[in-house]
């Protein structure tokens, strides 16, 4: 196949997670990756520093659709209002066939706990993304965290309750509702 | 020395950090930390799984402080009281001699990027403890989740100012200041 074919790294997604399924996380290679996905190790490792990272394959993309949609809202929306957009924006990335992999994704990374580490650091990265593009868009601190950190645990939200088993509704709907809840838990803390 | 010493992990901290102003973190060994603490690198495993988590020695503490005080406050205070009341605790673990220490951890965690890994990591499972605890108190999530958050952010808001140079406010003023100014934030997102 030609190396410059696109989606690459979800080729070497697709193909972890079916060696995976057959065989369990731990006893597979890089190598075995890059082969099922008619790859070399050598391209698995321009895209990958190990074979934790094929496991979060998507994040970086959202990383830059979370700050590039926050970058892109009107000048007059809300720390609120551009977070929901970077949402939005996010929910075009979720159609159903990334639903069925991202319940496998899921599944394997809850089994391990250096997975879930890496999980955690990969949550606390999109985060920063949106924190920094509030900030660039002249939000002040605190209130650009305090969006950011809402943002997060919006997604996340919204990611485990359409991922869930029996879900049919989707991603983008699951996302704003999720918002507004917490946007509307704001005025229970006190 | 006495294995049964206490404060073991304080000495192998202190050890580390004399150690890494000598000759930088890189170059050190777990065994001449051990060696420098008076104990040996048996000792180190006991207490920490690698070097780099002795840096983070004081934060296994404070999840359980945390955790504690939102366990124990009145079941009349609000999801922001009891956040408040966890960070009044751990205030009590930061004399003076604790501020000159957290600088240097910050240094040398400054310079290292697994090291600023490690520490996102650390925050996350500090801010998990908190919505465990709120959880258990009956908070429902969204709002444990989020008080959690605000509560992480709070905490290190403070200590950052806390250890910043010249600082010479005691961190339980910084950190109710920084619960506050986060509370304030919340009606500011809309």
């Amino acid at each position: 196949m030609s190396r410059w074919e696109p989606n690459t790294r979800e080729r070497l997604l697709d193909a972890a997670l079916e060696l995976f399924g057959e065989r369990g996380y731990d006893s597979v290679t890089v190598a075995e990756i890059a082969e099922r996905a008619g790859l070399t190790k050598r391209t698995f490792f321009r895209h990958f520093t190990d074979k934790r990272e094929v496991l979060f394959a998507g994040q970086e993309v959202l990383s830059r659709v979370f700050a590039g949609a926050i970058a892109a809202a009107p000048a007059s929306a809300t720390p609120a209002e551009a977070v929901g957009s970077a949402l939005a924006a996010a929910a075009a990335e979720f159609g159903p066939e990334r639903q069925e992999r991202g319940r496998r994704v899921q599944a394997v990374v809850a089994g391990h706990s250096d997975l879930r580490e890496r999980g955690l650091l990969k949550r606390a990265t999109l985060t920063a993304a949106m924190a920094g593009a509030l900030r660039e868009r002249g939000v002040r601190d605190p209130a650009a965290a305090l969006a950011a950190e809402i943002g997060g645990l919006a997604f996340w939200t919204a990611f485990a309750r359409w991922t869930a088993t029996g879900n049919e509704r989707e991603f983008a709907a699951l996302a704003a509702e999720a918002l507004e809840e917490l946007l509307a838990a704001t005025a229970t803390l006190d």
